[in-house]
């Protein structure tokens, strides 16, 4: 099969257990940058991001064997209902490695989705052991939130929707965290968009993704301080390659530019978005000129907000 | 011209201004209720609230002369920024009569919308003067936010709209506040519902409807002290005998049960809404046995909130 045929085939594998979710537009913000802005509500997804989709996928795709003895995967945030929710859908049992410090409302939602909570210490390497020792124990395939080709092609679905929707969109925009999410994106428009271009978005205080692109190897964050809880990862090296080869550009914001384009949407679209979801907007906000009057898309990546913990 | 060609003519007057806000329905809330809900987004309107439809009409209605001499309302909430924005999308000066402790937020979105503001004491007797006396001065014509046939047609084609997309709905429901919404609602369900009945949702606190549709007459509200800050005023007696004629009955919910549901809308379905918008789904979610299987259309109001001072 073709690159083209394979996401096509994972489009039509998960599509029965997504939901399409609505592309919207604001009049208002419109006219404040200059553009046409089409924002595919990822925040609308089940469990409430687009993890949704390649979750699904990369569960579909193991052989029966696999599917009996499960999944597992490491996550605090969305990947983790995700996987859930996915599995559960699917009748597959879940394992979640979490850290101890993971929000109450966290592990909730897991439960909720019948996700099996394992609590580690809360370190990278405590997370990674957790997770190996359920895959040895229990020979559970492990589940990576980003670095997994059928997760990619999974997160793809969401620009070939916005891009069957609207055919014309000159860029597409995504937000970078491990770069699951702009990678998809990224393979969506070479193969389903009109000369569609695609633009990262990263916020400065985690930027590895845009000095990977400079530097030609995977650079390391030195801190994980941004409201963007979602994009506090690192690059991996199945998605930096696609990212090398299909993304035209990163732009890097600051953490007020994410917080003023979050309450941007709040106020004037009426929807509830992340942190993260911002960060695109607040990409194209700070460099209007270059875009005035092109027909731009937007990842609007998930919605799972701690309501009593607002930056505004 | 019969009265459900009255509502046809005036759905293709509006469409034009105003948008035609997407229908949303939410997996989780259905699960909870055991019923199926259909949102219809009125948040997603122009303005952010339903009240864009009525003004509109209202305005539409007026003659030639009487445009040339501008509209006047007193409002500080919804109905000041609808007609605001009304006018100027037809070219018509409006004068909206607020409070002198309107919230700067709230006088700044009239100015955007290009309403000029007189300020006035905070007494209902005060308002009506200052409006009174512009309509004296400048020959303007006064809108009332609810008790007004034009305003009460336009309300009328969010049903309407709800109606074409949902069509078999067995009970529609919406919040009750000055009643114009509610009256609206009622009249599309009757002539363009499939035996699609009426209920009204109020808050216990200014249960004036409830009362009203008991003892017969217009009762007063002893207070207005509820969160569901749009739904504080009075019924009027234009839209008194059509929520006689059409509603079914009214359910009244404690303040309590207004600020989960908001909170359920707002965490489940990701979307921005009022307090006022939360009232109906309270309703619904207090007396779940009775709507078991049913399928239940839901007007939500609007999504006009302030971000700094919310109720969770």
């Amino acid at each position: 099969m073709s690159k083209k045929e394979i996401l096509e085939a994972c489009q039509n594998r998960i599509t029965p257990y997504i939901h399409r979710t609505p592309v919207l537009t604001s009049t208002a913000i419109n006219d404040l940058v200059g553009a046409s802005l089409f924002f595919k509500c990822e925040n609308f997804q089940r469990m409430g991001a687009f993890k949704m989709r390649g979750a699904t996928n990369a569960i579909m795709q193991l052989s029966d064997a696999q599917k009996q003895r499960g999944v597992v995967t490491h996550s605090s945030g969305n990947f983790a209902q995700a996987v859930s929710l996915a599995a559960k859908n699917l009748g597959i049992s879940a394992e979640i490695v979490m850290p101890s410090n993971a929000p109450a409302v966290k592990q909730n939602a897991v439960i909720g989705y019948e996700g099996k909570i394992t609590l580690c210490e809360p370190t990278l390497e405590a997370r990674e052991n957790a997770a190996q020792k359920i895959v040895a124990d229990k020979g559970a395939t492990f589940i990576h939130p980003s670095n997994d080709i059928d997760v990619i092609y999974g997160n793809a679905t969401a620009a070939m929707e916005l891009l069957e929707d609207q055919s014309e969109l000159e860029i597409l925009f995504a937000p970078i965290g491990g770069g699951g999410l702009i990678a998809g994106t990224a393979l969506a428009a070479h193969f389903f968009g009109k000369n569609c271009s695609v633009i990262g978005a990263e916020p400065e205080e985690v930027n590895d993704a845009y000095r990977s692109l400079q530097s030609g190897k995977i650079e390391q964050n030195k801190s994980a301080n941004t409201i963007a809880d979602g994009l506090r990862t690192t690059l991996g090296t199945i998605n930096f390659p696609i990212i090398q080869n299909y993304v035209d550009h990163i732009i890097t914001v600051t953490e007020e530019q994410i917080i003023a384009a979050m309450k941007l949407i709040w106020e004037r679209m009426k929807i509830i978005v992340e942190p993260s979801s911002a960060v695109a907007l607040a990409a194209i906000i700070a460099n209007k000129a270059t875009f005035q009057n092109k027909k731009l898309g937007i990842i609007i990546s998930g919605g799972n907000v701690d309501l009593k913990n607002l930056p505004f």
